[in-house]
């Protein structure tokens, strides 16, 4: 199974949006795709055969979290995250960078728009972040090398570049170091990774994605488009507080640097999707991967995604009756409501027959089954959205 | 699918074991049976898929709890409480006078052996129980016939006769009352049970067992089983305080009324089933139906029960290495554990392969599939171990 190298096919494009297909140690993974989030190693409220059933190709784990907990010594001995949670497709990790600053008090919007929590103290140099655990206040440091090489004991299909996630609110003369920092970081990630022959501890083949950082200033952003594309990392990522969560941000930045970006590479917005309309956005602007925490914690708050995918014009367009595609099961209305979420939804929530009224009641009583079966809604209607995308741009 | 109407047939005994079929509208029950507790209308931590899985038989509603959330206009709404939790398998729902009583300041010991909460107050008259919800404080009555017409909104395939559930503590003197009362009660539920035809509100034919209280007088359980035996309930169950949580108690009571209790009806152990050996000992007792919610509360709380039911000497005798049957998963030595919670356990957590280290990294992470995980292996566990007791008492 782990002896695939990694690739990636561009099958099919219409205007900037792309279809492609890329393959892993783990599986294939049709692009454009929405990657459902395991922050501990597990996607929050489901299992690993709930998340099969949500037909994610791909989902992240957190190398931050992961590194704390389980830790990457009971990490080892468990074989590696696959083994570890029973997921046999393939795993995306984060470099480490971003947890570290918004658990500390770098970052003061979390790209979830959740409110700023009052974290440890973080220090950063040259050489890497110097960090305070969230759980227990513990000083650690992570390197570039330091974060690949957990990212190797994780044993992931694709690591990313470890970087300085920086905040919106910076002047230009620190997004300058800021930058200088994270392309250095991006090299050093390279040539680690290289050094270890691109494997994992395990032996699989691990792709490296390099991030483009450079905050709201278009010289950097493209003066890192130009340093992340000069390495041959194995696809592209576009990171920052800006992306995903500042759409308006997302969409300039994205314009800036999507002429700059290789066509023949997978091109990863990091951390957008929080709403459907972001990830009709983002493909259009050229994107093919995305990821976010809040499809799954909506869901657990009591928002549900209700809407379609259109053809307007020739081109796709997010519709739903609701603000932001988005219902709240909590309200009155919905106590006897004999609907579905969503008429015609093949998640497993609604397959099930479970109706609007009953999600309600499970919601106002707190039943631990909510989250569930909320969070698979959430994460399906997402996935389903990416795939109706890719069908649209195969069948230009 | 519901025009079937009750019956209970007695296959075959080894001294005071049984094993029998119950049919009920909603489908066959297989004897012994252990019957998992879905309070709210949802088994904690389970959708209605995963109970199936579970291979349950049979679940239990609580009329106290569904008659303040989501109500019984709401209940009545969506067509009652198999569609609206999208089980169709059979439903046993108790009469409200255990949570009334229990969330109230009457019965000093939770039937789990959870502390007391300290609850709203209650009343107990003659013609029933006058008490405060636990969740708002608003007034509310129960008597026979309200009990009654609640679980017939619920639309249950099985009814419990309205009772009071007497604290061990009383003196002879009250419980004397307190039995006349019930029984008075019994005799209205079943007058009330007849003048609607057995029928729910649905139409659906639905049975009603009266239960056995008197405390752990002997003179009086022995007064009970005769009153509750002259009404032609369509089972007879034995409740109190005493049963199932204090074990001693519970054999010398079903000592007594055993020999005096019908042959070829249902007989049913209320909120027994805490511990294996609990089953073991109904079973050997000459009881067909157990409840509890214990072990999916344990399960939430780290204990999962490991263990085989074993023949000795000729008897089933249940054998752990652990204490009580159960582990707890939280514990440092099964970090590394590649083990499953049991070897050959057929639970859709111990199928799937999660490892007991997998799971511990869970519990102490506090993720949310830990708890459906856990719940799921328990409910397995139990009801597995009826199956197992039925199948020796039908080889005989």
């Amino acid at each position: 199974m782990a002896n695939k190298e990694f690739s990636f096919k561009l099958l099919k494009t219409k205007g900037k949006m792309r279809a492609g297909t890329m393959t892993t140690p783990h599986g294939v993974v049709q692009t454009p795709i929405f990657m459902p989030v395991g922050t501990v190693g597990s996607v929050k409220a489901l299992d690993s055969a709930d998340v099969k059933n949500t037909q994610a190709h791909i989902i992240l784990g957190n190398t931050y979290h992961l590194y704390l907990r389980p830790g990457m010594q009971t990490m080892q001995e468990m074989g590696g995250l696959h083994a570890f949670m029973q997921w046999d497709k393939p795993i995306l990790t984060d470099s480490g960078g971003f947890q570290v600053l918004s658990l500390g008090d770098a970052i003061a919007h979390k790209q979830d728009g959740s409110s700023q929590k009052s974290g440890p103290s973080v220090k950063i140099s040259d050489d890497g972040v110097e960090f305070r655990s969230h759980l227990d206040g513990s000083k650690h440091t992570f390197t570039p090398e330091k974060s690949i090489q957990i990212q190797r004991e994780i044993g992931s299909d694709i690591m990313m570049a470890f970087d300085e996630a920086l905040p919106d609110s910076k002047p230009h003369e620190y997004a300058v170091d800021s930058l200088a920092k994270t392309n250095r970081w991006a090299t050093a990630c390279y040539e680690y990774w290289e050094k270890h022959d691109r494997r994992s501890v395990y032996g699989t083949y691990q792709s490296l994605f390099g991030i483009i950082q450079g905050g709201l200033f278009e010289d950097l952003r493209r003066e890192a488009v130009e340093h992340i594309v000069s390495l041959d990392f194995d696809g592209v990522a576009l990171g920052g507080e800006t992306v995903g969560y500042d759409l308006d941000g997302t969409r300039r930045v994205m314009e800036w640097i999507e002429p700059l970006m290789p066509k023949e590479k997978p091109r990863y917005a990091m951390g957008m999707g929080m709403n459907p309309i972001d990830l009709v956005d983002g493909v259009k602007m050229g994107f093919d991967m995305f990821d976010c925490v809040a499809p799954a914690r909506l869901a657990r708050n009591g928002s549900l995604y209700v809407g379609s995918l259109e053809i307007e014009n020739g081109e796709p367009v997010f519709q739903s009756e609701f603000k932001n595609g988005r219902m709240s099961i909590g309200a009155a209305a919905y106590t006897t409501d004999s609907g579905l979420i969503q008429e015609g939804c093949d998640c497993e929530t609604c397959k099930a027959g479970y109706t609007r009224g009953y999600l309600r009641h499970l919601y106002k009583t707190k039943e631990l089954s909510y989250f569930r079966l909320a969070t698979q809604h959430n994460l399906r209607f997402m996935i389903r959205l990416t795939e109706q995308l890719r069908s649209y741009i195969l069948e230009q």
